[in-house]
């Protein structure tokens, strides 16, 4: 390997509070219209429409999408809901099945998780506590709190996201509002 | 997939401050012995080898140690020196070339970075600092400071551990005290 190819380290800081990372190499922004379908309550949806709230931000690093890299993001879901459903990440299986490893940072939120043969999991995400997706786990993030839920993920540089099939059939179930918390219903 | 064998996500506690992990499956702990060719003091070496402090402790979290799998470490290096070289880990390549990645959360350190021709880059890892090791690099992480320093590292579930060759040849720099901070000479 030449200089000129030799991947370097990379060094960034990630602010564990705000999600912040510097440097970064690509943010994601989610806005309502980008997974308008992923919500249950219909009216909510057209409602919110023209507002079009973002939902989340993720930042990622200067990593290459490759075979034996690991990339990491920092994401921040802002609190709020539509109708009764919190605001949550589209949700993907990987292409290529694979361990991603969560860690929560700030606010107050959970993962839901699904095989494709129906089995699923909840896991609450509150700062500290690192969740691992295990290969073949489908993976969303929610929001269920009233401050921005903030999580660091690493994940395969090979992973791939298919959102399709999560687009299609959704999760079996959803993460609702439920007086001051929250429900799995 | 039966259920029986469905491999489900795992959920544990970290203590970014103590590097505590809760639950783990292994826990690593290396003393001087483990380790006493590391340091090139040898007076310094047999004048600690009876005492044969605590280097460095490492929790995992019971991830399988397969490809597809993502393994996550806290690991806390006692704060001091085996004469001017600062407690540090052994440092190893990966049997499998693959990435990992390391994130700073209590203390003062440093990863020493190393590919087999030779190159050598040296990373601070103050909490929030994130450092990405490239595949093909050798690391070794070293506490430059007076209290303990405690990382989170991921890295691929069949990375598997080349200790022999850093153990043979070490590494091309060390980091050594240089008044209250430190030199990589």
């Amino acid at each position: 390997m030449t200089l000129e190819n030799l991947q370097l380290p990379l060094a960034t800081m990630l602010d564990l509070a705000s999600g912040d990372m510097d440097p970064y190499a690509l943010v994601v922004e989610r806005r309502l219209s980008h997974m308008a379908e992923a919500y249950h309550d219909r009216a909510a949806v057209t409602a919110a429409a023209g507002e079009d709230p973002v939902i989340y931000r993720a930042y990622e690093a200067d990593v290459p999408h490759e075979a034996s890299q690991l990339v990491y993001r920092m994401t921040i879901i802002e609190p709020g809901r539509i109708g009764d459903e919190f605001y949550m990440t589209k949700g993907h299986h990987h292409v290529v099945d694979s361990g991603e490893f969560y860690l929560g940072t700030a606010g107050t939120g959970a993962v839901v998780m699904q095989t494709r043969s129906g089995e699923v999991r909840v896991e609450e995400m509150p700062p500290g506590r690192a969740v691992y997706v295990p290969p073949g786990w489908a993976h969303r993030s929610v929001n269920v709190g009233t401050e921005p839920f903030v999580f660091l993920a690493v994940f395969f540089g090979n992973a791939g996201h298919d959102y399709a099939s999560i687009e299609r059939d959704g999760f079996a179930v959803r993460v609702l509002a439920d007086g001051d918390g929250y429900r799995v219903g």
